[in-house]
């Protein structure tokens, strides 16, 4: 009996495999149904606890996904992160959960060093990295500003973002501009090529993209855009190549009707054209949006962001606030570029998992058969991985369908409380970094999370859950 | 025992069905393999006289497949049907099959009294229906100018043509720019508004695609982009919204680099961006230079065009020539816009079934799921489709592949004789035209040849293989 079958019974005694309870309560005449559910050794005091309290966790995450089906981001403009967010000179956002100068993993150092340098706050990556040593920056997870990056994530003040906004509650969110492929600093590549393309992108292409908003009567409606893209096999975490392409298809026409120098808008439209992963960086202000709009549900045990920053898999819960709880990033399972291999890799690294927390990228993978080609597998593994998240979620998306499943909406509100008991991690779907900075990306494949994140999210959880019932 | 088996186990007297030719054999000592083959009552004696020749005609569409997997069609250019195909003042070509006035149907004629006002042959309706009935003008079947039209097909002197080469053979095709969507002239429209899209279709937008081709390097690979759409869930035919997005990528950023002038190419790219049918244009004169790289194969039963003017459906076989077989158009089974039912719709019309002759549309649905919320259906009849054209083709494309199949080849070569043999017609994926002229579209769905056109394409092979190996 389902968490959902419950709900419609309405209310009755649930216990879940501590019959010891089931039979007390017979004893007393109270209607009682038997769960098949043998809880896993770790964790079985919590997972005991909280199936006492499954209904009232059921309507928490009924709720939590009903608010993420209500988000409608949209994209509302342009700005700096100074200007946006607050970030002062010497600050400087990241991936994942919170982390400390010394244990940051080389793409994420040489993408601190060259932000250092892009700023002008170090002359050199050397000058850089021993001031980070000393001290002397301060670091904060984007999440912690509403903000998302991919790969090593780092924003400094000057970067350019979009600027999303959750048209139902008002919530922003932000992401920088995808740079392209290549040797860029989201993969901790800092050379002067790279520290050029964001000045390029600050002075040029942010302006003219800004023009081209202004040409908009109507912001743009990012979830329509995307679940377009789902049926033009794009699964928007990994693949973008469908949502790119009819971004540009809206902002080609546009621009030109624009006052922009007829020269920058060429390089604009360039530029965007030359990059599938273009639109991956507002995909995932996008689904920060729709996460955010569960965050703070209390009793819920639904996953509000997945991050990693390269050493440390981090994870929220709509019922435990802003905390992270974390676990070892993972080796990503997948294809290799020609050259490299798995001596190579990086652990996983990037807020580009906030997609997967939606029901996009490995949630949605049955969208995106193509996609194995460049992360291994068969299309059937694509549709089973697919398949899989369901188990592991309590809704599906109204917005985000699957063609391949007759338009089914995708598995969407990750059940941390299902994720332990019944075992089956979140598939991500992700590109892999070279562990050097500044090589670049050397592969994709799927990866999961650490089990320990969501273990000890459910204790947190059912400290509180248990608090709450008690007071 | 299938014909490929045959070839690789090399010459053997085969009987299919007709047990007294193999007793007969066999009291001569000749070694006989039986296969498991009862002719349908239907072409039973031609079915059993091409079986004697199963081997020599699956070699021939052996021979067939191998020419349309090498065939590359590139675009090479635009000009105008005076120019590129010679056609002349009151000449006028039409989709499918020759047809006279008299037998014309109403979406038909309106197509070309319109264009007769647009090449200033008549100066209203009624003067352009009374000439044409009084024999004033000329038809011929685009097919036979090596071109194709979708719906009413109609192509006249002054209109725009795209010009297609196979970079293998040399051979070109042609096809009109797409008109967009609502009341066109390719469902029988012919008010002003028509005609002065057509006109600015000549004065500006060809042009500017001209000026587009200019820039290029090289020609552009309708194969390669045709492919990516299908990884993104085109069927390339009732289904463009991909390859009409990757090619306004293409022609964006470089018509800017162009000396256009900067209103006339955001018109441009406005028109193109606002109709995801924009590339069936260009599909269509790609797969006809892949199926005529197969005419004239001899002794091949591989299907070389199929085309419906809406009256009568017509195919060609690559080894009977350029005669045409024929049936009636068949009735589409679909789904219908608001306000519009089957009594409203046309017979199947339009060249665009040449997508369907190389694996495109129907035979490639599985690729296209998303496709069944307009043909009706569901995702596994899209699936299923595509499985069943397995059956009656005899090679896989090389080019076009299926993300869902694990990149299996689309179904490609038609074989006339397991269409017949097997009962087993082919799916085409098409838009219903309104049988009055000039109200447009109104439905899309599935639909299939009339079989006689197949029987009577059999007779006539039967009749040259015969007379061939008894020369």
């Amino acid at each position: 009996m389902s968490a959902r079958d419950l709900l419609q019974a309405g209310p009755v005694a649930v216990t879940a495999g501590i019959d010891v309870i089931a039979t007390d309560l017979e004893a007393q005449g109270v209607p009682v149904t038997r769960v098949e559910w043998q809880p896993p050794e770790r964790c079985a005091a919590e997972l005991g606890r909280l199936a006492l309290r499954a209904v009232q966790i059921a309507e928490a995450n009924r709720e939590a996904v009903s608010r993420m089906n209500a988000a409608r981001p949209v994209l509302v403009g342009i700005s700096t992160a100074a200007a946006e967010l607050g970030l002062e000179r010497g600050s400087f956002l990241h991936a994942g959960p919170p982390i400390e100068w010394e244990r940051m993993c080389g793409p994420l150092r040489g993408a601190i060093a060259g932000a250092a340098m892009l700023e002008g706050v170090a002359s050199s990556r050397e000058e850089a990295e021993r001031d980070a040593a000393a001290g002397a920056y301060e670091f904060a997870p984007c999440h912690e500003h509403g903000a998302v990056g991919p790969m090593a994530g780092v924003v400094s003040p000057s970067m350019p973002v979009w600027v999303v906004e959750d048209a139902e509650t008002g919530t922003r969110s932000y992401c920088t501009l995808n740079e392209g492929l290549g040797r860029v600093l989201r993969y901790g590549a800092l050379d002067e090529e790279v520290l050029d393309r964001l000045r390029w992108m600050e002075r040029e292409l942010s302006p003219a993209l800004a023009a081209w908003l202004a040409t908009r009567e109507d912001p743009l409606d990012l979830r329509a855009l995307t679940a377009q893209a789902l049926e033009m096999g794009d699964e928007a975490h990994n693949r973008n190549r469908a949502a790119t392409s009819l971004l540009l298809r809206e902002i080609a026409p546009a621009l030109l009707a624009s006052d922009r120098d007829r020269d920058e808008v060429a390089r604009a439209l360039r530029f965007i054209g030359s990059n599938d992963h273009f639109f991956l960086n507002l995909s995932m202000p996008m689904a920060k949006a729709i996460a955010e709009a569960a965050a703070g549900v209390p009793g819920s045990s639904v996953v509000t962001a997945m991050a990693r920053n390269g050493t440390d898999f981090g994870i929220r819960l709509a019922g435990t606030g802003e905390r992270w709880f974390t676990g070892p990033a993972q080796m990503i399972d997948g294809l290799y570029f020609a050259g490299y291999g798995p001596q190579d890799a990086n652990p996983d690294i990037g807020d580009s998992a906030i997609t997967e927390t939606v029901g996009l990228g490995g949630f949605a993978m049955a969208a995106a058969p193509a996609i194995v080609r460049f992360v291994g597998g068969t299309s059937e593994l694509a549709l089973q991985t697919t398949l899989a998240m369901y188990e592991i979620t309590c809704g599906e998306s109204e917005a985000f369908r699957i063609p391949a499943l007759d338009s089914r909406g995708v598995p969407l509100g990750i059940d941390c409380v299902e994720v332990v008991r019944s075992g089956v991690l979140p598939q991500i779907n992700t590109g892999i970094a070279h562990r050097e900075a500044g090589t670049g990306q050397v592969g994709a494949g799927l990866v999961n999370p650490p089990m320990e994140a969501f273990e000890e999210a459910l204790r947190a959880l059912a400290e509180i859950v248990t608090d709450r019932s008690e007071a």
